[in-house]
């Protein structure tokens, strides 16, 4: 187990969820066993022609931070990010299998009623309705279905914050990984100012904020706020970094809180038009959450990966590994380091794929390309170094 | 404030959810608001005929007692029934409706990995899978679809089990909750043991569970088991009953612990039969859930609702009444107090239910009825007293 393993598994997280693997390792794999997300039958319609994926994922201790970041400032437009991050770490994984909705979505709101008031929630859902409201625009219907708000202080420290979006789509459209050697690789930037974005995106996403959180922050807030983090972690490991959530790093124009909270970006407006136009030259699409730019790998069989041209690093990424003095090639299988979306795609495809994100001013590049190989692997040369996976 | 909705807010939990009521108060009733779910139209085959319905719901803090009971016997066969309690907090709300599936399951799960190893996870996911499997048995498809199980350690301190279930069903089989004066009403038990259960159901259901599990349990809890409470809550409210979870209680087949920790039982293969055979009678069906037996003011209006003939009280209750000494009055709306339960049907109509429930071995009655009245008004006249609400 590596150091930083190890660091993960003191914290109680886990980047690879062995163990979490292992429990529902018998569960049913669905139809299209490689697609990202799990896709079974249609069991509403039965048409062998269609399929659904009902999908959940959350805003994770994200909230944990959103709740120090307002408690500390007093800004509540904080929840508002956590409501988005919560709906795109669905949708974005969605948009990955081929599904471009409509989407059914539902939350699941777990607080701790001493420490979170109604206001919070007030954010939050009208946070979720913004969202929605701009996905509207661009075509994509979210309607909202409910959901449930449970009041459970014995079980949760601050709150959780929840979603499950559901869809169906063709199974001629359906994304399914079979990704060619020769392949290019065409990343699209997690941070910049994409045109549906109101300020700066840092590009952090919603993964590795455990992490993150006590890499970075101060250790007055260990003190401060002990409903923010697990009493059976050893305290050198929490809030072990230099920085408050309101100090500035280097040039960034967000604040190192609203770094670390910066909503996660959706790839949504970009997918569907991709999809629209150029559904039949993509081979693949990884969403790098959980894992970063490692996910691939679980998607590949005899294919070397070789990332070669990634984007410069954003300074989120740069502020973390600063304060956590982790390993690059670390750094590289926990956060996703400048593009949060890969399309595998023939070359001639990709300018177009590029062109398009242009006009989303979403930077993309290709990123790197794809060649024959006995196993899986994946090598990264990045401006920290060459690694291995 | 009643001296119990002191005690109630105190803990951070409130029985009527007051505030969560005005946060979502903007949001779309959906197409029969008087229906126990939140109906929208079928978005996905847009058929005008058709409607759809995702529910959420969860084990609540019922998850947090396992916790503690597992600690103090070994025994994990607990967890299973917390993936019933997170179950059927949604299917049987989603009967009241009128919807008997197909049904779609996908699950949330957040825990302190800390605490929750994969163990307890694999007792969960076989809970899940063996409760789906018994429901098939009687005709009733629940699909799993996945979900998500997240490290959650620094904003869970045990383990949250939630569950979202969607359907579709025909407009014309929704239940409208349209009652008249003149209904009989039927109550099915919440105790037993049905023929589709392996052993005596208490009744208690997923509600109400932090009031009884920290009124009923011993304080020596407090010291021993940290990580089941909140330390917002003051000292004096948590554990603060003279129980033990293995002591007995009376002459109760089960332990004082499992008899709170009794896995719900869900009215599914009963009211299945019920609306295959006598829909078209049913004006209203209630799961008395949250709010006990004065669930269905939400869904009348000038109408003077009488329960005079209910289920002797079932142990459980007793047990939380005599450790907390709540008045009965407020006992009848935190908890079901014997059947979770009942369907509003003219008196011709009711022998035939009494019937079917037989053949399941639920016992079911006339437990009142309905009559004319200016305003929404509640009379439960019990072995303890006539209220009014």
């Amino acid at each position: 187990m590596s150091s930083k393993d190890l660091k993960y598994n003191q914290r109680g997280v886990s980047a690879s969820k062995e163990d979490v693997y292992t429990a529902i390792s018998k569960l049913d794999k669905g139809l299209f066993p490689n697609a990202f997300c799990k896709i079974f039958p249609d069991h509403f319609s039965n048409d062998p022609d269609w399929c659904s994926i009902v999908h959940a994922d959350g805003a994770g201790t994200k909230s944990s931070l959103a709740y120090l970041y307002w408690k500390e400032t007093g800004d509540t437009s904080v929840w508002k990010g956590i409501a988005q991050d919560s709906i795109v770490m669905n949708t974005d994984d969605l948009i990955c299998a081929g599904a471009t909705g409509p989407f059914l979505f539902s939350s699941i709101i777990n607080r701790n009623k001493h420490l979170i008031p109604a206001d919070v929630l007030t954010e939050i859902i009208s946070g979720t309705a913004a969202f929605m409201n701009l996905m509207q625009q661009h075509g994509i219907a979210i309607h909202y279905m409910g959901g449930e708000t449970a009041d459970l202080g014995d079980v949760v420290k601050t709150i959780t914050v929840d979603s499950t979006i559901s869809c169906r789509l063709p199974r001629a459209h359906v994304i399914k990984n079979e990704i060619p050697a020769g392949d290019v690789i065409v990343g699209f930037a997690s941070s910049g100012n994409a045109t549906y974005e109101n300020e700066y995106n840092s590009g952090i996403g919603s993964n590795g904020l455990t992490a993150a959180r006590h890499d970075v922050l101060h250790h007055s807030y260990f003190l401060k706020y002990p409903e923010t983090f697990d009493y059976n972690t050893s305290e050198a490991l929490i809030y072990s970094g230099s920085k408050r959530v309101t100090d500035t790093f280097e040039d960034a124009s967000l604040n190192v809180g609203k770094l670390l909270l910066s909503p996660t970006r959706t790839y949504l407006p970009l997918v569907h038009k991709i999809l629209e136009k150029y559904a039949s030259g993509i081979h693949g699409m990884i969403h790098c959450s959980g894992g970063g730019q490692k996910k691939i790998l679980h998607y590949v069989d005899k294919l070397h990966i070789i990332k070669n041209n990634l984007f410069p690093l954003p300074p989120v990424f740069k502020l973390i590994q600063q304060e956590s003095e982790t390993p690059w090639q670390d750094m590289y299988q926990v956060f996703n380091m400048g593009h949060r979306l890969e399309v595998y795609t023939s070359k001639k495809n990709a300018a177009a794929l590029i062109d398009l994100a242009a006009s989303f001013e979403i930077e993309a590049r290709i990123i790197g390309h794809c060649t024959p190989a006995h196993t899986k692997k994946l090598t990264i040369e990045s401006e920290f170094g060459t690694f291995d996976y």
